[in-house]
């Protein structure tokens, strides 16, 4: 259960890490949006392991497969889109000792206490591979939110481990977060992140870190009052994600240190449309977006592989060393980037289906 | 939409702050669960306004009354159990001049924009009045984990602005919980945080803090790999909850900046059980739950209404000046406690019924 | 669980036939839109006992009280709708005999095998007393429907037991079906159906029959391909009815006899638009609705309630023998009329925000 | 929208009849179960096109590849089962002319109304190839209920045309069943029917028929008592499938024309069990299993595709003139008891999961 994701585009994604494929089926997309395949592509090789000597060096081909969906002048057809990503680099010798023992903060233990089973190479399901597919669906979200609301989704590597980043006056550009392999568009906080990964690498140790998340242009009007809040909807999303531990808001945490009277977004009229004067809401009030930016921040720990020998038990409860072989990425943030912009996405996306179902005027239609 | 919540345990949850009533109907409770009225009720007791000078002075009864679901002595019958309050302080008059003008930081702007037409009186279903109908689902939802794990949902105030309360080594009783106003277990801190409060309510001024949860008793295998991990459950509940800016599971913002061999949680055998030897996953690893303590944290702005006068604009845009009157609330977070924690029991028994759905072992049932 | 219908027009239902009362709560109601509560209460007497000597004595006021999401000027707000529906003959004594056996073809039994407890009086949630809420919510929903698309849900009795009323050439009107208790329009018939209910009345035994129901002005395009064509939402609905035996869309069973180029229905223009010549398919092509009038017919078998002494066996499986006292309705069908509307119009109305979610052109939306 | 069925057990389809390919990802199935593929192979083998000359020559090779959600040695994961269905013979070029008119009683008309744009070549999504995913998972629901409740689903072709087989004194066996290529278990009937589908074949025309569907085993206690009652899943599911036309449950719409007295079903003690003496309610009460045969019966109506020259428009709506070429099948009949089969096993499995959520004893769990 739980691997159906959304309320009018629904996505039900599939497979593990060391199976023959994973992949997703995107049901609810509006009929003739030009399924642009070359930016599903490149949203997926901004994902993809092995970028830069900062992450795994894992081969992934993620040679995505169009299965159904789109005509054949690539155009959506209304029916469910299906996207199919072999697994090409399935070796699985590297955990033949971790078969033994369950390795310290991972899934391995939790899925037998629920399953009784477990696909052992690569945690099954609960790899980090699994996120290519919510990429691949998250490109299809960011396609729909571009031509109905010409909204943009916007992440980057705000602090790793000790370095934060300063906060960024304007939403930067894509090419600023592209040109560093850390995805940190501030040159001189990136060249320290690069650094504290490297020093990661070589003690086989690993680094966490935050990612901001900015969403410009979605207008106001999108969410619900109670249960499916928009910033509701959009923690789920991103605590769905491996390896998060925090999800803010607006001023987050911080605010809940200022007053009301420092807290509160004073409304302005600016350009002839209400605004307001500061952001502390991040983009939504009451549940419902204002029209402002949404803007979010997510804590990822440091990867739970580390290349040193730790105390951990083995399925019997007898104490065991376990010392990772096999792949190593030292800090993931850096290709959480694009996977917290395709959550994103696909919430929004939802929400924005959602909102004109129940909310444009009603008159007779057209047809 | 977005007033039903769950996926197996579902509520519906329905009226406006100045309206006939609140109420939420409840369904997918098992049967024969002696359902303990008194609790329900105590459970709103901790919820309601006016309990001690620190909050709202608003007048709310708070009487519910079970509609339906329940045999005469007093079991569910696995039906819907419906549960209304009928609102008994409707005075909207001080409401009056909020019709002209958006608070700066309340739901006015975004109803408008998303709805073109808004209850005016009191935020119509953006008030934390909404919040009553979840106390009493989750009072159910606490009833049911009881009896089915055994499991214990605790909730405090840890924050109060810059007051922090430090971490007690035990989850402290309800008793030393609720020996405060401010519902901070910490003698020290609580009195500290008492000051904070009145120096708020006397600048006409609000604040806000941070709450910690723990569920014990939950055991292993709630939750789920990928979208619906129990933390994004959790993150999604908490967030949608009036006034909420921040989560964190288990080490949170913090733990991103920690080194993985500093993070991961060490399995070692205890009393016969596998269990970790710390808890920086908060209970929670792969999104299912691995028999630890759940662990949260919920960051809280401090409360929009505040007796100052703001800027802001009215319908047309037009700037305007906006004094509130009404009753003022000038720290949500000891009101807030049980709320969480409701939302918080609401989703473990949804996971508990999921996960026995899937993962009991497959035999013919003897009926 | 199974109290929440419905994707986007969203329905919980609560309630027992001898608890306090009954009622629905209505989730994604667009805003805005006039709340005829005359109306919701026409459509409530149209199901009410007591109308005539044809139906059951029960005596219920079915005053229903609209506790939330409708503005005092009458208007929608968006937020959930909630109707309350008291219970005023509670009289359970005549049920108490039923209390020691099961009655035959009741949910008396299976209530039992599934929750282990039951409401004896009235059958608790298996009484045709839950179909209030529906109707109150149907009305909602017609309302919808009417503002939206100008289309109008007719049904009308077109059996009972033996006597079969011709097919109307023409939908009749309601006034038609109203003129007579029975609710079928064509007078002869309609006759010896009444004479047809008397006998079974006078007999102490019941009667079946069959309802026949059309949608004019749905328009085009509602439905979907797959799992959710119309005709299948349409089907549930209808068979989530008490006492229902069977559904048929269009030439129905019928229609299994004839050859295929006898049964398909030939595209024409007419009045400037795509149609059908004949209407075989019932106005549903591959799920989706094709502009024709959508038609269906759904059985209903006679009440299980008759006044005679039947064989039965009690809670331990003994032998014992019932005889009903309690009131006695001979005939569901007068009564299922407006019941068989509601469920239609809830239906189509949930199909019309799910098409225009998906299906109206993309474009940046005014806001 | 509308590709995914089912609450626990739930399946989404994807696949164009001309496209890569068909398939279907299975969300919810138990652990640990073992995977009989060739058991899934066999019940394909039964859905496929060309398995005798009276039905269309269509090759399909219907090769099933498992992309996900099973271990090594064939047990089931408890994370999606994802089925991948190639398509093989996709030629298109048979279909060129009815890019330019619209076939009558089929959904290419549907389809342009309601997506602006369809995939033309086999009707996309509206093709029957569509039911292939539907019958892999309906396996995979079959391996589970026959685990669980020992549950077991059979169906038979019981009328084609004019030809009605006789009600079988009990359920017949699957070799009976495949005795004959029409799928009738009555040897005479089956000769009748053979003989009506040549005629048919040869005249270039098409028939329909009825399927009975009888599930053995389920016990009693599945369902639930109001909007999703067994028989309106049911129901839901059979119309869902394509060219269906009405559904029955136990006695149908004969039913609707009995006496009370007549229809009731008297419970009586058997074998130490509470049973019913007859079971006109079809193993169905109150929208839940007694522990009888659940029986009901499914309309298909003939095929759309004839072989003659039909009247239709084409998509300005302008009169053309169509005679379909390309491959006919002149009686879906037989390939269509497979996938009632499978519509009923997933509805049923789907329902034993929800059951056993909430009813099953409430007692802390083992692990």
């Amino acid at each position: 259960m739980g691997n159906i994701h959304g309320h009018l585009l629904r996505i039900a994604t599939f497979g593990e890490s060391h199976g023959p494929g994973i992949g997703v089926v995107i049901d609810g997309c509006p009929p003739r949006l030009p399924l642009d395949l070359a930016f599903v592509r490149s949203e997926l090789a901004r994902r993809r392991p092995g970028q830069s000597d900062l992450t795994t060096q894992r081969k992934e081909a993620d040679a995505v497969e169009v299965l159904s969906g789109v005509s054949e002048d690539g155009l959506t057809l209304g029916s469910p889109i299906a996207l199919l990503i072999r697994n090409t680099d399935q070796r699985g010798s590297a955990y033949a000792e971790m078969r033994a023992a369950y390795r310290p903060s991972h899934a391995d233990f939790t899925y037998d206490a629920k399953y009784g089973i477990r696909a052992v190479e690569g945690g099954g399901r609960a790899s980090a591979r699994e996120t290519a597919a919510r990429v691949a669906a998250g490109a299809v979200a960011k396609l729909i939110l571009r031509r109905a609301l010409g909204a943009k989704v916007t992440a980057w590597v705000e602090s790793v481990r000790d370095i934060d980043a300063p906060r960024p006056a304007k939403v930067p550009t894509m090419a600023a977060i592209e040109a560093s392999p850390t995805r940190c568009p501030d040159k001189a906080a990136a060249a320290l992140m690069e650094a504290r990964i490297r020093e990661a690498r070589s003690a086989g140790d690993s680094v966490g870190g935050v990612i901001r998340c900015v969403i410009e242009g979605a207008g106001a009007g999108l969410g619900s009052p109670v249960f499916d809040r928009l910033e509701a909807d959009l923690a789920k999303a991103m605590l769905s994600l491996p390896a998060t531990k925090g999800f803010e808001i607006g001023s987050g945490f911080a605010g809940a240190r200022l007053m009301g009277s420092e807290h509160n977004d004073a409304f302005v009229r600016k350009g002839g449309r209400i605004r307001t004067a500061t952001n502390r809401s991040g983009g939504i009030q009451g549940g419902i977006s204002n029209g402002e930016p949404i803007e979010f921040r997510v804590a990822f720990k440091p990867t739970a592989t580390v290349l040193r020998e730790q105390d951990t038990v083995d399925r019997s409860g007898k104490p065991a060393k376990l010392t990772a072989r096999g792949r190593h990425d030292p800090c993931v943030l850096p290709r959480a980037v694009p996977i917290v912009e395709a959550m994103a996405a696909l919430v929004l996306a939802d929400h924005w289906l959602r909102d004109r179902a129940q909310n444009l005027p009603i008159g007779r239609r057209a047809r």
